[in-house]
C-alpha cells in the first residue's frame, strides 16, 4: 500500500529517551539547567482563550527579536519547529542533483544523509583529517551542489574558527549555498552569523534546544539573506502553514530576554566540560578538544558500546555510534559539575 | 542559488491572520469558544524545568488516550504538528506516480494540489456533481494511486455519510490508500474512525484546531492500521524526530479529558450554524447544506470578492476563492450566536 519513496527511507535514530527518568541522561546533549525562570510567569499569565486562534504564521515578533540579537532584519530570519525542520527545509530549498552532489564531512550529524535520502539528493561525504578536523580545501575543490557543515561538528565537538569559515566562503562558489548547523556554537565556538550579510549564499541554522535549555519546546531558526529566507518560507507554505505554535513563540520571546541567566549557565557548562576533560585525560582517555556541550572520547582497549553498557548498568546513559572511525568512542553530554563528578567516579571504579 | 525543486513550488495561501485583532474573524474556521478551562491549571502547574529535555518522540501517553477514545490501540494512532503536517506525511508515504495519479475532488482543501507539487505527485481532480456532492463512483472507476477526500468537504461543508464511505471502501482497490481529512467532522458529520479496523487501507486525519479550539497549539493525528501508522513514523523520523512539543502533548491530554465541555460548545456552534443558515435563506441567499463549522453561500448578483470587501469594511472577515465554481461564494465561519446575529445585521444593511 506504500509509495516506492517511503520504502527507500532509512530513518534517523535519535538517542534513547527513557520515559521513566531513572537515568542520569548524558546521551542527547540536553542542558542540565532549567530554562529561564521567567518562563514560569509567561505560562501563569497566558491567556488560554487565545489558543482558539491560529498563531502568527510569520512569527513576526519573534523573528524581529532574533534579528536584533544578531544585527539582522526580520526578513533575514526564519523560525521552525525545531532546527531539524529548518534543516529539512534547507535541503529541499537549496540542494539538488541538477548541479552535482551535496558535500558534507564523512563524520557529522547523522541526520544529513537521512534528509538526502528523504528528498533523493545525491551526496558525497568528505573524509575528515586524521585529527578529526574538517578538510575545507577538499570542499572548495569539489564544489558539489552545495555544502552543509555542523560547527562545532557532531559528534566530535571539534570547531572551525570564524577565520577558517570566512576564508572558505571566500573561495567557495557564490551561487552554491553553504549551510552551517550551529546547534552547539554557544558553548565556546564562533558563530558565522556576522558573515550573513557578506555572503548571501550562507545559511546559519540555530536551535533553542541546547544553550537555551528548551529541547521540550521544539524551536529552531535560520539566519540568512532575504533570498534564502524567502525560499524557506515557500517550502514551509507548501508543507505546513503554521509550524510554530503560539505558546512556543511566547516562551521563546521571553527566554531571549534573559541573556544574563543564559550566560551564567553556559559558563557553568563550559567549566564543567573542561574539568571533566582533565579528569578523563588523567585517567588516560583520549578526548577530542570540544567547543560543544559534549565530549567525544575513548579509552584504549574498550569499544564505545562496552563503555555505554557498563555505564548504563550504573544508571548513566551516554551514546555510542557504529562505524569504523567512531566505534571506539562514546559521546558524553556535559551535565552539572556534580553529574560529571559522579560519572568520573563511576568510570574510575568500572573501567 | 536555489534548487529546481523549490522554484516549481506554488505555496498554499492561508486565510488572513491580522495580528491587530480588530476584526470579527469568520475567515479561518476557528472556534469562537475558548478551549477547555482545565488547560489553565496545566499551564499554572507545568514544571518548566522539564522543558530542558526532549519530549517523548513517540507521544505514547497521548496516542494511548486517543486510541481509547476511538476504540483503537496506540499503534493505530499517529500524532503530528497540526493536521497539515500529518497530511503532508500521508502524501509522502502513500501516494506515488508509479501506480498512477492521485485522485481528489476538483473542489476540496486547496492544500492537496500543493502537497502534490511539493512531492512531485501527479493528480487528477474529479469533478463534483452539480449539487456539490462528491461523485464516488468516478473514484472507483479511475482507481489512481490512491484517493484523498475531506469529509465534510472544504470549502463546501457538504458531507458524505458513513454508509457512502463504507460502500466506497468496499469497492475501491484494497491495496491503495484512502485518506479522509476529517478536520470538521465533529460538527455534525459521521467519522470513518469505526471503519479503520475493517479497512487497512483507510487513514483518517483529525485535528485539535477546530472542535477542540486549539488552533494556536498545532496538533493533529491520524487513525489507521498499524502498517500505515508505522510508515508515517518512518517519514517523521526521516524529517524531524520530535515534531510535537512537550506542552502541546500535556495540553492535548487534558483537553481530551473534558468531553462534556467540548460537547456543549459543539452543540452551540451547530445551533448557531442552523440559525444563521435560516437567516441567509430568508434573505434569499443560496446556502449549501453544511456539516462543518462554516457555510458556503452566495447571493445572486454579487461575487464572493464583493461580499468579502463589503464585510471587511464593516469589520468582519470572511473568505472568498477564485475559480469558476467558487467565485460567487463566500465561506463564512460559524462564530457565537451573537457574532452571527451581528453578521446577519451587516448583511441586511449592506447587501
Amino acid at each position: 500500500m506504500l509509495s516506492e519513496r517511503v520504502k527507500r527511507l532509512v530513518p534517523y535514530t535519535p538517542g534513547e529517551q527513557p520515559q521513566d527518568k531513572a537515568y542520569l541522561k548524558l546521551n542527547t546533549n540536553e542542558n542540565p539547567y532549567p530554562p529561564s525562570p521567567r518562563i514560569k510567569t509567561i505560562l501563569q499569565d497566558f491567556d488560554i482563550e487565545s489558543l482558539r486562534l491560529y498563531p502568527d504564521p510569520l512569527s513576526e515578533r519573534l523573528r524581529s527579536q532574533l534579528g536584533s540579537r544578531y544585527g539582522l532584519s526580520r526578513e533575514e530570519v526564519f523560525v521552525s519547529n525545531g532546527s531539524d525542520e529548518a534543516l529539512s527545509f534547507c535541503f529541499y530549498a537549496f540542494f539538488g542533483n541538477e548541479r552535482g552532489s551535496l558535500l558534507f564531512p564523512q563524520l557529522t550529524y547523522s541526520f544529513f544523509p537521512v534528509y538526502c535520502c528523504f528528498y533523493d539528493i545525491a551526496y558525497e561525504p568528505i573524509p575528515l583529517n586524521r585529527d578529526f578536523t574538517i578538510n575545507l580545501g577538499k570542499f572548495v575543490q569539489k564544489g558539489g551542489c552545495g555544502t552543509i557543515l555542523a560547527n562545532p561538528n557532531a559528534p566530535t565537538g571539534v570547531a572551525l574558527s570564524l577565520k577558517e569559515i570566512s576564508d572558505f566562503l571566500e573561495s567557495y562558489p557564490p551561487d552554491k549555498v553553504v549551510v552551517i548547523d550551529e546547534a552547539y556554537v554557544d558553548f565556546g565556538a564562533e558563530s558565522a552569523a556576522p558573515l550573513v550579510r557578506r555572503f548571501p549564499n550562507l545559511a546559519v541554522v540555530r536551535t533553542f534546544s541546547k544553550s537555551m535549555s528548551l529541547a521540550g519546546l521544539r524551536l529552531g531558526f535560520v539566519l540568512a539573506s532575504e533570498g534564502l529566507i524567502s525560499a524557506l518560507f515557500t517550502v514551509k507554505d507548501s508543507f505546513n502553514s503554521y509550524p510554530v505554535d503560539m505558546l512556543s513563540q511566547s516562551i521563546a520571546e521571553v527566554a531571549l530576554s534573559d541573556e544574563v541567566y543564559y550566560q551564567a549557565i553556559t559558563r557553568a557548562i563550559i567549566s564543567a566540560r573542561e574539568a571533566f576533560r582533565e579528569s578523563l585525560l588523567a585517567m588516560d582517555w583520549n578526548v577530542l578538544p570540544s567547543k560543544a556541550n559534549f565530549v567525544f572520547a575513548r579509552k584504549g582497549g574498550l569499544s564505545g558500546k562496552e563503555v555505554y553498557l557498563e555505564l548504563k548498568k550504573r544508571g548513566i546513559l551516554v551514546r555510542y555510534f557504529g562505524g569504523e572511525q567512531t566505534r571506539d568512542f562514546v559521546r558524553i553530554t556535559i551535565g552539572k559539575k556534580e553529574d560529571m563528578e559522579r560519572l568520573t567516579g563511576e568510570i574510575r571504579r568500572a573501567l
